[in-house]
């Protein structure tokens, strides 16, 4: 990656720094929660993104000689301050759920504890990294649910915006459970299975569809998966592959391995190919679609019993296009005073969905006896949730209440860095996959659903959900954002 | 950039470049044509993205040893296509509209003329390219056209599908129209001017609203613009913005420049917010809003009379929301056959609108005395296109025709690169953010209505129309996809 990511900030993150140097307040511990308030399509989870990336972003922050040339060719900063900018490293912490973890609204998928500056200046990258990825990584999932277990294959670079989001997207992708991309990149960059097929060019390159195939054939015995619909599926495609398969091929000992389907009605056209590779003994022809899919009609295809092998799927994917934006958020909440306390800060907003959860805290999940998730909850740091029944609170309607019994709790997060050092082992794409895998069987079928899913409300520890409201109340008496009583030690 | 880059290419590109290899093809001169079928946000017209990043890349672009390697190591090209990858170069043409060129569907952007191989492996990349600058400058046109003269800013980069998709992305809004962007790094990289305020965090970290407003003012007294909206926009924002600019700027003879508001009713709130600055004497404070802007919620904001100075757009800019998918492909129009002549293809498909528009083409702009466009005429390249009353044909409909007879003829497209070479000096981003501006006024009000928009279709030459209509014809006799007796000259 290139240095220069290090300046993909938001100005003002730089601006503040200044205002805050001035202050003598840059070295000040402060308190970061990355979060979501809302899942994209209606769902009941998203699959935390690449905290990995955002983790060895943090581990190599540091500003070029040439960045600070540039930041001084602005004349807006002090010469201290960008002195201070040119040694800046990032000394903080950082708790986090691993890679593809189920997560819920308004939870910290990610907390960073560092001085003001630091924590303030990583937070553009932090959120680039962790929206689009948790975005893509979902949409995977979404998709490859969708399928049933058939393979979906992941297409869509030439729609992707641009190469990290083709590249780094197609690593989500596999990670939320596609099988490989078709980006060579991901591939070597990652260790993604890469695929594909060939494209309508290669056809019209030859004299014919047959010769197109035949060259193809011979180059790529094992794998010869061809593209069948450049002038007519059935009238020609199909056939020519069956005669490439019965003429080259199998004099080889080879089979064919598959066609795809690009346009036309695919339900219909998989159906009759089937028919034809069945009447021909070729059994073991997979058939691949593609053309704009996505989760909803892939389950359509499946619905008309429609004989797919595998889905390639390109745009809707990669640019998560039913819901493109990712909302994740990074909000201040606790900052040390000058004893060196540190102080919950809250976020007070008309929007009542706006009002952020104070203090440094944690999760933890509470799973039912056959491993399905009951609840979440949000507590303080080091606060000890009670054994024995727990009465819940919903978070915005604190009347409704009711009690569990019968649980397991478990920390999800994980201290990943310590004084800017990371101190957790990641895993390999292929064991994030799996572990993905693993976190939807923690889900029931209604929290699954592609729509109308049931939703997992997060709750409010006691402590927590006093915090909050003495916070309020703080505000509310015109004490405006700072409760200078309440402190939220850091539990070392 | 990373030299990874070039490794941006879908899977398939390099099988069939082994296949076309094997079968001693790989140097035989393809024509390659970068197009569109349909504008986004069903307008008139796109705006062609960053065609210097796609001519650039292919002056640099070939693999690296390491990538090379990785391609030995999935054991399925042969080592002599591997020597032959390993000293690719791209040694072709290209031809296309200059950044930010009004453009419509079906019409060559940017056409490749390069031996087969290396015409197919730039494919990926080319269009990821210009896929996502093309809808993202567009989208920006549209918000600043919203914005009637005022300032919109560029603030989507948490936002953004990744590094590219933000820092390329801020170019592209440049570009399209916007005065500047809050992503530092293209500040940094292409010059763009860069923008900013505060986060609600630095007001958080403050004992009140005033002392974060003061603090900022002390360190930026020429250019602060207070964020106003962490606890209550008129009741405590506003009025500490008027202290601060009375108690700290007046006295230092400076006046506040502006403050954003990011939440609430935008339209009452900046009508309020203006009184009281106008009340308080302070008629040069600028009222910034953001919050999930669009082009449809500032033209509604505007139609209700809000005296909004500035825009600051994100999330629905940066992943161009309403439509984050841009479906540009690149087709095979020609290839050269044994003899050395350029052989027209054709791709045939069920439905009409794909089957594109054969041979090494070029476009010629009408434009009526006003200087407005009237349509562009796709032709083959070389041919003359009378002068004189023009009689067209709409390319979907052959019935339909009309005649122009009062039109200035100019070409569009400009020979770039030259035998692998570039050929053509690509203007500075602000030149071309000005050229942008001139295009949208080649175009008609009716044009560039942001819903409804009238559209302008483009024509065929009469050659190329016989072309057209003489290839399907043979393909509808079975005669495929080859018309032997049709040759499509280079002019050199």
């Amino acid at each position: 990656m290139s240095k220069k990511n290090n300046m993909l900030i938001d100005f003002y993150e730089l601006t503040m720094g200044q205002a805050y140097f001035n202050q003598g307040l840059e070295k000040r511990k402060a308190c970061f929660d990355l979060f979501y308030r809302r899942c994209p399509d209606k769902a009941a989870f998203t699959l935390a993104g690449n905290v990995q990336a955002a983790v060895e972003f943090l581990k190599d922050f540091k500003f070029e000689k040439e960045e600070i040339d540039y930041l001084r060719s602005l004349n807006l900063f002090t010469e201290d301050y960008l002195d201070y900018l040119s040694t800046i490293k990032f000394t903080g912490d950082v708790y986090a759920v691993q890679d593809g973890t189920v997560t819920f609204p308004n939870e910290p998928i990610l907390t960073v504890v560092a001085p003001i500056v630091e924590a303030q200046i990583v937070e553009t990258k932090l959120l680039t990294i962790m929206n689009r990825s948790s975005l893509v990584t979902t949409k995977s999932n979404r998709i490859v649910r969708s399928a049933q277990g058939r393979a979906v294959m992941e297409f869509g670079t030439r729609r992707a915006h641009g190469e990290s989001a083709a590249n780094e997207g197609a690593l989500d992708a596999y990670i939320g459970g596609a099988v490989g991309t078709a980006c060579t990149m991901t591939g070597m960059e990652f260790g993604v299975p890469v695929l594909g097929t060939m494209a309508h060019s290669f056809i019209q390159s030859f004299d014919n569809e047959y010769e197109a195939f035949k060259a193809y054939a011979l180059s790529f015995p094992d794998n010869a998966t061809f593209l069948v619909d450049t002038y007519d599926t059935l009238g020609s495609g199909v056939q020519n592959a069956i005669k490439v398969a019965k003429e080259i091929l199998e004099p080889m000992g080879k089979k064919l391995a598959g066609i795809r389907i690009d346009s036309g009605d695919l339900a219909y056209l998989s159906k009759q190919a089937r028919k034809m590779f069945d009447a021909a003994g070729m059994y073991d022809t997979k058939i691949c679609v593609s053309n704009s899919l996505d989760e909803y009609l892939i389950s359509d295809l499946l619905k008309q019993g429609a004989p797919i092998d595998t889905f390639g799927v390109g745009e809707n994917l990669i640019t998560a296009k039913s819901e493109p934006v990712f909302g994740g958020v990074y909000k201040l909440t606790a900052l040390e005073n000058e004893k060196g306390a540190l102080v919950p800060k809250i976020k007070i907003s008309d929007n009542i969905e706006k009002v952020t959860n104070p203090g440094f805290k944690d999760i933890v999940r509470l799973y039912d006896k056959d491993g399905k998730i009951l609840t979440d909850i949000l507590k303080l740091y080091g606060e000890k949730v009670a054994r024995g029944p727990i009465e819940i609170k919903d978070p915005n309607s604190s009347w409704k209440t009711y009690t569990i019994t019968d649980y397991t709790p478990v920390k999800i997060r994980h201290k990943m860095m310590e004084n800017g050092k990371i101190i957790y082992d990641f895993k390999a794409p292929a064991q994030k996959r799996d572990f993905v895998a693993k976190q939807i069987n923690t889900l029931k079928e209604e929290n699954l659903r592609l729509t109308n899913a049931q939703t997992i409300t997060i709750n409010l520890s006691p402590k927590l959900a006093e915090l909050k409201e003495r916070l309020l109340e703080e505000h509310n008496k015109g004490n405006a954002n700072i409760a200078k009583n309440t402190i939220n030690e850091i539990e070392k």
